[in-house]
């Protein structure tokens, strides 16, 4: 499905930049940059690779998933004075990136044929986990555990594509309306800064 | 073994408590107390059979695994009011599930022809790598690192269990005395404030 | 080859050895000092044997990899007071071990089909990833990613080893022209206190 390639390919390159740049702002030197993008852009998908035994993961298979980060990684490092002017187009990419790894997660682990709460589970990985390893390397409590309802979304278009696929819907289908209720949550919870429940 | 079975269930429940417990004390949202919950009580047992090449590993094979630290969590986090009422048991089911995981992971090892140092460390992980995981999501250094001796338990119990075996004694008594030992050693520890020594 | 393997052996103890006295300078207790020796020591490596899916790793199917640095870690925390002593010869020793793994990491991503890039990434990997480990277990930024060429020395090494391959040059030539290049690198990178650029 080429349309799905395409937007994973975009998530990417919107993750790696948001990586980058978290190295940017923390003083990291060239190869610290480069690591965050990297690890923030395909880190979730590997780990789900590492889970599934589906080895060595996608991004040893196919090296556009190596380039990509770099090459975006290297283009931060260099232009990180213009940075703050797309930071807003970026954050409708990574909902695009976010909503695209958690369809693409998700229906892997459905076709290793892993139970219905396990795909969703791997689907929220994919998209998050690349952040999580991002956050842990800067020495940060991961942003997702504290903030926002981002993984929310990730659990209900997980959950979304389960139950449409057990329903019998196409599979094309399925993935994109999976996909933009991920991306569409994401858009609106930066819109109207939604937040989860704390314990008090 | 019907009753190492219901030893584990009983552990992870009582992992998955402290795990979640750990997230509410943090003031995370309830995203972030369901994965330390999820990630204390399988993160053990996911790493031991990452490293023994056992995919995909036995939380994504049997989802119970997957539930029963959800359902805890989810329970410590509207409840979690009354929990420290329930500190002080939680501390006895720990130990179980301790001991447990130690002999499970061991065993599973051996059968796997791992040497018998690579069999107690891989014992060793399961029963303390999800604690590791929990503090390094929270952003502290691992506290098994720091302080008591509980890895020192969970090391002699890994070692009785190989002994036993490399003795011949009966599968399913070499399984409960050993992890009676790292039961035994853990409570012990907890009543005496046993520590190990520090450079100094 | 026997030379490299031997080169192997001296690189895992000093790398534990540094491990090991992280954790006795931060003051951790015995099991603390055992496990970051350990994971500085084998981490590398037993990550890259994961990406490629080579389980269980290394270090489990030959049990040298675990005794050597159990065995180094607890000379350092018994023998601490002279550590300071060593610290110099030690860095040398580290150099060595730094250029092996790398040649070793990439030459097995190499006879494993991985591409280029991936095979000079997960040579770094096995020569970096247990630092990154033992600082992320120590609960800070990890060395790596704020300071000094070091992983520059190990992605030139990879990347010269890719080539020499490319070009057909002998297999031992290649692995040992590789290995000195980091080992060289590194040491003028002590010796003249390289840094790389930062973005300002």
């Amino acid at each position: 499905m080429n349309l799905l390639y395409f937007l994973d390919l975009l998530g990417t390159v919107a993750f790696a930049a948001s990586g980058a740049w978290a190295g940017v702002r923390r003083g990291m030197d060239l190869f610290g940059v480069l690591v965050l993008g990297m690890v923030t852009a395909i880190g979730g998908g590997t780990l789900r690779d590492l889970l599934l035994g589906d080895l060595p993961p996608f991004c040893l298979q196919n090296e556009i998933y190596l380039w990509l980060p770099i090459g975006t990684a290297l283009l931060v490092f260099c232009a990180h004075r213009f940075f703050p002017k797309i930071e807003t187009p970026l954050l409708y990419f990574d909902a695009v990136g976010l909503g695209t790894f958690v369809v693409i997660g998700t229906g892997k682990a459905l076709s290793f044929s892993i139970g219905p709460l396990g795909a969703v589970l791997l689907g929220v990985m994919t998209g998050t986990a690349g952040g999580v390893l991002r956050d842990i390397l800067s020495n940060e409590v991961p942003l997702i555990m504290r903030r926002e309802i981002y993984a929310s979304a990730c659990i209900i278009g997980g959950t979304l594509l389960v139950l449409l696929r057990w329903l019998g819907a196409p599979n094309e289908v399925s993935l994109l309306l999976s996909a933009s209720s991920v991306i569409l949550l994401r858009l609106l919870a930066i819109h109207y800064n939604w937040s989860l429940p704390k314990a008090e």
